[in-house]
């Protein structure tokens, strides 16, 4: 079982399309709670939630300017869910490599 | 925004170190539900609420064998996860570009 410590809460975070469409939002620049909340159509309170989990997850870094919470993408680039689901992908085929090889015996078997 | 449908199932699905290992065993082989809750030292109750999780996912499929419920990878390969964050991952890329740019841009002026 192959451990990253950071997982459970990337993709915890990942699993919510308003907190998806936050880090989209902010790939195009950062913006305040009011900005990210006003699209989504969700209360600001909403929005304060969906950004602390994203900050949890280091997805996201908020800077206080005055009276207003700015919002910017955090420094994490998702390496860890890359890594995870290539390895995934890769137990994948070297399962149905297997499988196919196991016909072609089945097969010389037959004939 | 990009929707993917199953994507919030599949990401809270893999929130999770313990079914994220129940997949990598799967990977190996089919099994059941007390040969998976076995190595991860966990009720077959709590290995059932896992399992129900990865199912609804569909990264997982059980059959009922007689009395015993055989678990088996599903047919779904993360190929939404994977397109997602390679969607986050040129984004991001895009972004430095540009800060590459104006860095350009700022040194040019200068001198």
């Amino acid at each position: 079982m192959v451990q990253y410590p950071q997982l459970d809460k990337t993709f915890a975070a990942l699993a919510d399309p308003t907190r998806r469409g936050v880090l989209e939002r902010l790939g195009r620049g950062s913006a305040t709670i009011t900005q990210l909340a006003e699209p989504f159509g969700i209360s600001l309170t909403g929005m304060k939630k969906h950004v602390r989990v994203l900050e949890e997850a280091e997805l996201v870094t908020t800077e206080k300017v005055g009276r207003v919470r700015r919002c910017s993408l955090g420094p994490r680039r998702l390496q860890d869910v890359e890594e995870w689901t290539q390895m995934y992908r890769r137990m994948l085929d070297e399962r149905l490599d297997r499988f196919g090889e196991l016909l072609e015996r089945t097969k010389g078997t037959q004939s």
